[in-house]
């Protein structure tokens, strides 16, 4: 006896809030469940109970990711989950209600009587935030960590990545092991907040990434003369701030010019020397993060940057030095799972929206080894990694009804 | 038997390298005599011990300023000299050079058999440099120490002036007893190096400082929204760096339209919070100072840049406060004691300018207190408070034969 599958919201809000008993907030007002910490550790194991007493087949791999597989045991699966690590002080939907969401999929199927003919895989994936630098679960599940990588990874406290698992009794060697055959999952599908303020904005439920922006990571060193802020003349200054206030005046223009409605440049973090403020600053280091969806696009705003920098060291007297630290090329998601869940949104009569993230998320990652997309439900005004990161339930639960009617569509 | 005195370069020089053998470089490579430090007290021994063989009347005073007095035992003197403190990591020339010279120029009158008329007074003051906030030594001569302020003056690292004081068997309650009664000096004179560029770029060995610049100290802060660089488009940031970074750029339009000359604006500090790559600023809060030598100039300024940053503020939808942490006004120099200095350069032949100081002097606390003016010799790119702090000796000696001339005039 079958009938139409349908989300249950209490039972969703139950199972999100039992994942944020844990590293719940103390003191700091934030979640807390970092990469391999005692947090982190131990919601995967009441997860996996939690997985288990849905009868879902429960596995984990070398990266400490969790699985649960609904339906056939053998066959290429449809994935679909998010992570359940957190940043420090984090928010209670990052990542956990793309997992919450996945396994109430997989309990309104059950429910409804569904017997899916493609096994589904929930997945809680490790490690995403990058303590250690990378997005360590998927990178894992789609075998791109290497052996030298793994040895020196090491989080901002200086603490290895191979410490801090065999502190929690995990064997590091075994994380190379853990990538998934190819062809052996067919489809990835991650329901995650938006982090930013588009849908809220625009007052949509739903929205549809078909990509995720690349990222250039550059940092700037422009140098001048550290003087007495009495005694030199303003004609007489080369100050470096003064250099980098016009610099990063100048990026709206930049944008204008070069860039595209999804280019981003932010210039977020910013040291002085000597910083004090008798003294005119005689060097000052920036950090430049230039996104956008398109690589030629990317690459025009690095080298107009790279112009303007010059430009403007050259007006003020200073030298300058930019270093690219990493770029990261930006990643499309597959084009007919997009539309599938694009259909699918208008049938169930949900507003949504093709747009570009601008976070990096595990479905950007699994598209180098599987077709990959997303679901984005909206942050209210835009805002994550923080304890105040909130989504509204009505978007939440229309969010999961997309997700579950994508399921039922790749696996029923 | 008397003869023309002159200045004795080499023995100027020995001078001036016996004070500097007193915290001498190390590992830093700067001059360490902080005040009330273990190299400060005992600089001032040596120093008076210096001034006890030339047959001076040597005294201290309880702010630890050091007096050797030359000529008549009574009767108003002619007050000559600087201090003997550095800052951290300091140079080998400011305020020393002032102290050596002036003694120099006693020990040339003694050499020519110059018996003055009117006592010449060489002084040492103590901690200049404002260590505990003020200019100790020259503002408890000139009775402008309060109970209340002495009891309460602490440096940067918390340790209380009391404390520092009473650490080098100094009693601090004798520093209200070390204010001179008026009329107890007629003038007081100071040669101090320019610690800016413009007498080297204009190839003077001289300078005659008509007054100091006042201060205006500002702390503003810009708030906005702290989001994701990645997430959030250009159009719905907040971003307090964006905010911070138009306001600078304005800074010489603000000066062209209310300033003058003199008149400087620097944003010496900066610190972002959260100050991170990928996070949008939230909060950027800086230093301001306003100098110029029109009291009226500086208010002006003052009141234009609140306006352009309330105007800037609404503009990038951030909030601001800004906070005067001090005003100090601007001085004028003697003017009969300007004119007298500006004459007998003229009469030696050394090209000289009249300017104004932008750092503070010790003569500027003494003309509270009696007629005070400066001589300036120039600095080698205008660098001070640094270990590269230089002034070339065909200058300092024009300046120092200038300072004696002076004396000539006021006290034989």
């Amino acid at each position: 006896m079958t009938s139409q599958p349908k989300i249950n919201p209490e039972r969703l809000r139950a199972l999100l809030d039992g994942i944020n008993t844990f590293g719940a907030p103390d003191r700091s007002g934030g979640f807390n469940r970092v990469g391999f910490s005692d947090a982190d550790i131990a919601v995967r194991d009441w997860f996996a109970h939690e997985m288990e007493k849905d009868g879902l087949k429960v596995s984990r791999d070398g990266a400490n990711s969790l699985f649960g597989r609904f339906g056939p045991d053998t066959g290429a699966s449809v994935m679909v989950g998010s992570h359940l690590d957190t940043v420090v002080d984090g928010g209670a939907f990052d990542g956990s209600l793309g997992v919450a969401v996945a396994l109430e999929c997989v309990r309104a199927m059950k429910e409804a009587g569904v017997t899916p003919k493609v096994p589904v895989e929930v997945v809680a994936t490790s490690e995403e935030e990058g303590r250690f630098g990378g997005m360590l679960g998927s990178q894992a599940i789609a075998g791109l960590v290497t052996r030298d990588w793994l040895e020196q990874a090491a989080d901002a406290d200086g603490v290895l990545l191979t410490d801090a698992m065999r502190k929690q009794g995990l064997e590091p060697s075994a994380l190379l092991n853990a990538a998934r055959k190819k062809g052996s999952v067919k489809a990835f599908l991650e329901l995650h907040i938006e982090q930013g303020p588009v849908l809220e904005r625009e007052k949509l439920p739903v929205g549809l990434p078909e990509g995720a922006t690349g990222v250039i990571n550059l940092s700037v060193t422009l140098k001048g003369t550290a003087n007495h802020s009495g005694t030199t003349p303003m004609d007489m200054r080369a100050d470096a701030f003064a250099g980098l206030a016009e610099i990063a005046t100048q990026i709206p223009a930049m944008i204008e010019r070069t860039g595209s409605e999804i280019a981003r440049i932010t210039i977020g973090k910013v040291e002085l020397l000597p910083n004090h403020p008798h003294t005119i600053p005689g060097e000052a280091r920036f950090s430049v993060i230039i996104r956008d969806s398109s690589e030629e696009v990317m690459k025009g705003l690095n080298t107009l940057f790279g112009h303007v920098v010059s430009a403007v060291a050259g007006q003020h007297g200073l030298t300058f030095e930019i270093e690219e630290k990493s770029c990261i090329p930006p990643v499309a998601f597959d084009e007919a799972l997009v539309s599938m869940l694009d259909e699918e949104a208008q049938r169930l009569g949900f507003a949504a929206r093709r747009m570009i993230s601008g976070a990096g998320h595990d479905a950007q990652t699994m598209m180098a080894f599987c077709p990959s997309a997303m679901i984005f439900v909206p942050s209210r005004d835009g805002i994550s990694h923080a304890p105040e990161e909130h989504s509204e339930w009505a978007d939440i639960e229309k969010g999961a009804e997309l997700m579950l009617a994508a399921l039922m569509r790749l696996a029923a």
